[in-house]
This record gives C-alpha cells, structure tokens and sequence, in this order.
C-alpha cells in the first residue's frame, strides 16, 4: 500500500466531517483518489442545505466511490440587488445535516481562494443563457458556469449531481460539458417538494407565514397547466392564461416569466408538447422563486 | 506490464508520425498515457510551421515524456475579413517538418469534431483581452482561449508551451489557467527572427518581394525604441515618435498599434521602465504582422 490519498492535505474535522478549504489541497487530494482508480461524484452547493440538497448527496453517495461536497456562496452569479449579502451562511448546521449521509470531504473555500485579485476569466454558454432568469438575471448563469466549471477543475469529479429546481443551470452545465470535453456526467435529479407542493428552496425561508401560503400557487400553476395540456389543450398563450390565473388568484401579479418551451432546448413555440418544460419564476414580497415541470 | 497506451486508440500513420483527430481517442491516449506517470508535454499549433514553432515543439520535446502536437485551424480567432480560407493548410508538409524532433502524436481534428452543430460556449480573459490586438479583431481572444481551453481539456498536458511572438495571447492563456485552476504550466519562448530581424510567421509567407523588403522596419522600430529607452528616453510618446518614424520611412502607414505597457498587466503608462513590452500590429501590403521586445 502507497500512502493514505489524504496524507499531507490540510483540512480541518467539524462534526466528523472533513473539511478543506484550500484549492491546492483539494486539487491534490482528487488527483491522488483518481490514481486509485476511485469514481468521484460531485455536488456543489451554496449550503443552507435542504431535503434538496440532501437528495442529490444521497445519490452522490450512491453512484460515486468518494463523495465531495462544495458549499460556497458564488458572488458572480449575484445581481447588485439580489440577496447575496443575507443569503443563509452556517457551516456547522449544514455539516450537521449531511453527517449521517458519508460525505468524504467538504470543500469550502473562502472567497478570496476563489477570486483572487485581478481573476478575470468567465465561461458562458451563449444561446442556453438567454431566455427564462437569463433574461431577468444578467450576469447570474455568467456566474454560475464559470464557478461550476472552476470547481470541477478543482474537485475533478467523474460524476456531478444538479437538482432540476434549477433547469437551465442543469441545462447550461450540460451543454458547457459537452462543449469544452469535461469528461463529466452531469446528472439531474427531480425536484423535492413539501407537502403542498412548494419546490424546496433555500430561499423559501425568507417567506413570512402569509407569503408562504400564496407560494403554494406556483406549483399549482404549473399543475393547473399540466392538468389543461393532458386534457388535449395545446395552445400554449392558452395555457400560460390559465397559469397566471392560479397566480392572481393567490394575488401573485409580480411574474418575471410562467413560460412553456423546449425541454432541451429551451426554445420559444407556440403548441405545446410532451416534454416541454413550464418554468415560473415570481416575486412572493421580496423573495424571488422559481418552479418549473415537464408536460 | 499493461496494454500499450496506444491499444485501442484510432490513428493513422503519416511520414511515420502518429495522427489522432478524433478528440475521444487523443482524451484516452492521454489519460493512459497520465495514468502510466508520464509527463505530456504540448504545442498547440495552426500548422503553417516554421522555425518559430519547431523551437517550441523541441522544447517540448525536452521537458516532457510524451509530446503532442495538435494543428488545427480554428476559425472563431479568426475575423469575418481575416485570412482563416487562405490560411496555409498542408499537414504532409507539417509532418515531414516536425518529424526529426520526436513528436509522439500529433492531434489534427476535423472542424466538427470541435466546433459540433450547437457549440455555444466560450471562455473570456475579460481584461487581458482588451488593448493590443483586442482593439482591432474583435472575439480573437475569445476564439483563441476557447480553443487552448478545449485542446487543453482533450490533450490534457502537463506543460504547454506557446511563442512569445503572440505576446498577448500568452499572457491570457497563462491567466485562465491561473484563474480556472488549470494544472498546466503554460510557458512562453522567445520570437525566433530572420536574418535581419524580422520575426518568424506563417503569415510572412504572404509577403511580396517588395513587402518583404519593408516588412524589417517592424523589428528596427522596436529596435529603435529599445536602443533609445537605453540612452536614457524613457518618455513613452516621445518613444513611440521615434519607432513610427522608422516606420514611415519604410513606407508603412497602416499601424494598427505601436505602444508600450505593463509586461504583465498590459496595462498603458506614460513613463517607459525596464521590463515593459513594446508591441506592434502593422499591415504591410495586405498582409497584417505582429512583434514585440522588452524593455
């Protein structure tokens, strides 16, 4: 036997869980797994973990032989009046809640590791960008294809695990994969729900108890649309009509989008059909959400 | 002992050199080639070679295990009226140029082999990027880091050695692998000249006899403003008064840029200091050629 792959790494152990926070120690704590011929699966996050999350760590778990998680709050991917600053940071709780799932390290770098004075280069998948929360966050998937393509340089995993919550992200991964040969499969998961019918969200917990109740309605909207599409309605302004409907009844009128397009492509049409994606995003108060499902 | 690392891998013999233009063979031949302890070493190339790249391709040679070379000519570097139809392609002439150094493979891809229907994702060094030659081609940066990004991820070197003729495009390449956490040393050689200075390019062999002539005042102008900082000049308009005259009395008026900035940073100064890069982009006839030296 050679030495342990974790000799000689700097990390620190909170909660039985290994923690690193140096991009050269995980750099070369990965290499030294691949030349075991270890598979590493992969999920980055923002932390303020949820069922969600733990959901794509569970079959991180399972597909890979070390399993990496990154929290790391991404600046770049935050518009100058979006949430950044107040979004949930709280290291112990999040290591608490993904202790008993067996995640080999945690990588969670400060973010002056991660941009360091005069970083500069940004990755962007041009067309995918556009349309849905590209058209109300400019800059937001700039962001977040350059810090996921950074992690994965840095983590080089085989296997990297994304929610569908975030469908063009997924989507945008995929082809930013594809384009530059990362030799990654990138694998969506299903959206997590609660009991209502509300996406898991590490935002829903800016919601007040009155702003939680309307949330509700952006899954029935999406619902509402897929109940009418299975009743043999195609006309996809039809559609969207009655979603915003289900909407403004829960006096949601704050709508960036509620639109219908190709689940691949993500292009505009105008008959719906199986496979297509319905994608809401809406201000419930202050919090921005969003929501999306397959017909 | 384990299979050859060349088991499996789709190639053609050509002039006794190895050829790979498939990107998932040249990405497993590599990986094998990685797992075996090897050290790859590359240079990128457009083909067109000449003494210039056969110095970087046997430096190359001398600090890796096993080297690659890969001529493709990348056309998103390339303007709408630039010279990417005319740019000399002839790969039997290539091979037959490098073949005494000991290239253990060359990567010659098809163009959709790289650029497939639907490729949308590219890179930016969105500083670096901008003065120089960033000023006058529009996207060239952005179509060159694409691509070394890509051929890195494909060929998956150790070290990868670049002219320093393309100054400009050294320096950017060396910051996104900094800045995306490449593990590739990136070095730069020094222009390799003619006789009477000129710098070596695929590009001079569009030269007339008469354009040959004037095409020396380039490497004099720099000369001239070296020689001049060394008595003790240093104010740069002044500087570049002097290098423009020489320019002139070659009869070349169509200056894209002739300045002097930060060797690092590229960034424009008014005082002249020992390390700093003059830089030029000059046409000559129809023929566009670049050089530079250091203070």
């Amino acid at each position: 036997m050679g030495l342990s792959p974790l000799q000689s790494i700097h990390m620190t152990e909170k909660n039985s869980i290994k923690v690193v926070d140096k991009i050269k120690d995980m750099q070369t704590l990965s290499s030294n797994i691949r030349k075991e011929g270890r598979i590493i699966s992969f999920v980055p996050t923002m932390g303020a973990l949820h069922e969600g999350h733990l959901s794509l760590i569970r079959k991180a778990k399972e597909k890979g032989e070390f399993l990496v998680v990154s929290i790391f709050v991404n600046p770049t991917q935050f518009g100058p009046n979006e949430d950044y600053k107040k979004y949930t940071r709280d290291l112990e709780s999040d290591l608490r809640k993904i202790k008993e799932i067996g995640v080999d390290v945690v990588f969670s770098p400060d973010i002056n590791e991660i941009y360091p004075d005069g970083f500069e280069t940004y990755v962007e998948v041009q067309e995918l960008q556009k349309p849905l929360c590209g058209q109300f966050r400019p800059g937001h998937f700039k962001g977040v294809g350059t810090i996921v393509l950074k992690l994965f340089n840095i983590v080089k995993p085989d296997i990297a695990i994304f929610g569908e919550k975030d469908y063009q992200q997924l989507k945008i991964i995929q082809k930013m994969a594809r384009d530059l040969h990362l030799e990654i499969e990138v694998i969506g998961l299903p959206i997590i729900r609660e009991d209502d019918g509300l996406a898991l969200s590490s935002r829903n917990a800016y919601l007040s108890k009155k702003e939680r109740e309307q949330a509700r309605a952006l899954s029935e909207a999406l619902g509402e649309i897929r109940m009418r599409f299975n009743q043999g309605q195609n006309d996809i302004s039809d559609l969207i009509h009655e979603g915003r409907e289900v909407l403004n009844k829960s006096l949601i009128y704050d709508i960036d989008y509620l639109e219908i397009r190709n689940g691949n492509t993500l292009e505009g049409k105008e008959k719906a059909k199986s496979g297509d994606l319905v994608a809401i995003a809406a201000k419930i108060g202050h919090t921005r959400l969003i929501d999306n499902i397959k017909l």
